[in-house]
């Protein structure tokens, strides 16, 4: 297995030690991913990788499923070479019992996402068992990036720059949401992206107002506001970014918001550097949009945390109990939501350095398409 | 709200008092879509519909999503119209907390797939309740289908029957397997589905081996296995089907094991009437492929549910406790896979009659491309 696999399971085990973790089921494609190298999406059928206290980490799998790469090792095999064993059954078989033989006692934790049946059959099985959401083990150290994931994050931006400005450039009046979605597609696919890292939002005129509208058949008037939350996925990670555009002129009020928003984002991100509060730069925003008199009308968190996943463990928020640390990378997407008439959003990605960050994203973030 | 739904929300609590819940707590996309005919996908933030013994259930959800048509009523306008409550938090509030002071003591029913961490908070809030698999209230429902359901399931599965054909008479040498699935996609748009029930698997030659095999760059040659593995999506409800063609005259064991997948299919679609354990099923299937030599060979169960979801709860295996009744939609699908050679698979839903049961798909079986 290759080191960096297997140094990412000995700082699992140190954070399990840390929770008083004796076992780790893990089941998300991106908490695999991020220990294997390999994309495995579990089905309805059981697939899990456990990582205990002691012993080598083991898959419990359905053996319909052909093995990857490196797999299929006895306990024995796993042990020697520092891999992950294989514990395989078929379709009749009862996954938990066998699952449950192999936990040792004390605390087990839960991959946040493993659906509700598995862990409830679990804990009829093991009585003695105390379950906990155990995801904090692998989601901390996702949070923290190292540098060939950092190389592969500022790619995903890279790209999703390009789009934008591509995006921007080909939008005229009389295509439709789902047009620009399409096109969207072949840019990424053209600039050598793999594909979305999340369905796209294309959001005209009031449409924006709405943070998490999906793309339709409207058709894009001559004066009007677009709206672009858009990302693509490259070697695994994903970029996430918003612009807004106006088509025309727009009017004070729209010149006026678009303004604040950017100039909200643009204060928080020059307030990020090693040891800050998150909330502190949430509330930085907030204050500057309410200030401008739009405060009820940003209605979410500030950002998110980002890498495998477009939305990983961690936020930007009121609530959240962070401080940026060097390698961290989340979002700062101030908006302002106006039902029935227009909402704006900008969102840059961020990377903490040791001495402030840099901002991933260069688009520009002017609402004239330049 | 429409009477189908009050009608169904009435069954779910007749089943939740059988099963002795005073509470069920819903996320699965599908299981909301039977219950509220609306399709609405829970993110990483909750979203729960809830069904108590006794007052109007309820949403929980993030106010940041917009109301779908009929929702946002106070829990006095709910008891009166009979439809649901609308409870909604925003970013920053403990949404765990807010469902947990509204569950009523006893034992709460969970959605199958819900994730683990909204358990174990939700568990950690209140330890006075047990906690089951509340899933079986509405799947045993759903796994009965009404007349407007059967309605879809057929119209699901002609267009699946037409798919079949043409794409069966599109392919050609030279084409990879990618490039089918992307054709199959149009084909279904032009028949008027709303696109694929699961990603289809398009198998060349030894990929057919693997039962899950996911579409390549391939080239299919002049003289091989092709294997199709198709559903499309209609009025909501999903259709399945596999062919297995050979391209060029097949070797004698390639007929034979063809002939073998196909007889061991019809066997076991023979015998479908209400009252059969759908074990017999499966054991009829596996018998008849054991008694050609080729037991070991068919590594998976007969078949599984299928409705809004192109897998549904329950399913036709030697461990099946469920027996046929009217109105069922199951798959019957045996297969044969000779790793590093090819695999024959052969699918079609049958729905369970008075007498015994409708085979939902008419395109032909042979291997041979007619």
């Amino acid at each position: 297995m290759k080191e960096l696999y297997q140094r990412r399971a000995a700082a699992v085990r140190s954070r399990m030690k840390e929770m008083g973790l004796t076992s780790l089921i893990l089941s998300e494609t991106s908490a695999l991913l991020y220990l294997t190298g390999e994309i495995i999406h579990p089905g309805e059928r059981l697939t899990v990788l456990v990582i205990r206290e002691k012993g080598p980490a083991f898959w419990v799998r359905n053996r319909l499923f052909p093995l990857k790469e490196g797999m299929g090792l006895t306990m024995d095999e796993a042990a020697e070479t520092g891999s992950f064993a294989d514990i395989s059954f078929e379709d009749g078989e009862d996954s938990i019992k066998l699952l449950s033989r192999l936990l040792p006692a004390g605390k087990a934790g839960i991959d946040k996402t493993w659906p509700s049946h598995f862990l409830l059959s679990l804990m009829e099985e093991r009585k003695d068992l105390s379950f906990v959401n155990g995801s904090p083990a692998v989601d901390q150290l996702r949070a923290v990036k190292d540098e060939e994931e950092i190389r592969a994050m500022r790619l995903a931006s890279a790209i999703n720059d390009r789009a934008m400005e591509r995006i921007s450039h080909w939008i005229h009046a009389g295509v439709t949401e789902k047009e620009c979605a399409e096109k969207l597609l072949a840019i990424y696919k053209e600039e050598g992206a793999e594909g979305f890292s999340f369905p796209p939002i294309v959001s005209f005129g009031a449409h924006g107002a709405d943070p998490h509208h999906m793309p339709d058949d409207t058709v894009l008037g001559e004066k009007e506001s677009v709206l672009f939350d858009i990302g693509c996925r490259k070697d695994h990670y994903c970029s996430d970014m918003t612009r807004t555009f106006f088509l025309g002129e727009p009017s004070e009020e729209e010149k006026k918001v678009h303004d604040l928003v950017r100039r909200a984002g643009e204060l928080a991100e020059s307030m990020v550097r090693p040891g800050i509060p998150l909330s502190e730069l949430d509330k930085a925003a907030r204050d500057c949009i309410a200030g401008g008199g739009y405060g009820p009308c940003f209605t979410h968190r500030l950002g998110h945390f980002i890498g495998l996943k477009e939305h990983e463990e961690g936020e930007v928020s009121a609530s959240s109990p962070l401080t940026a640390k060097p390698g961290m990378i989340f979002s700062i997407e101030p908006g302002i939501y106006l039902e029935g008439r227009f909402g704006v959003r900008i969102e840059d990605l961020v990377l903490v350095t040791d001495t402030g960050c840099e901002v991933l994203n260069h688009a520009p973030r002017g609402w004239r398409i330049s």
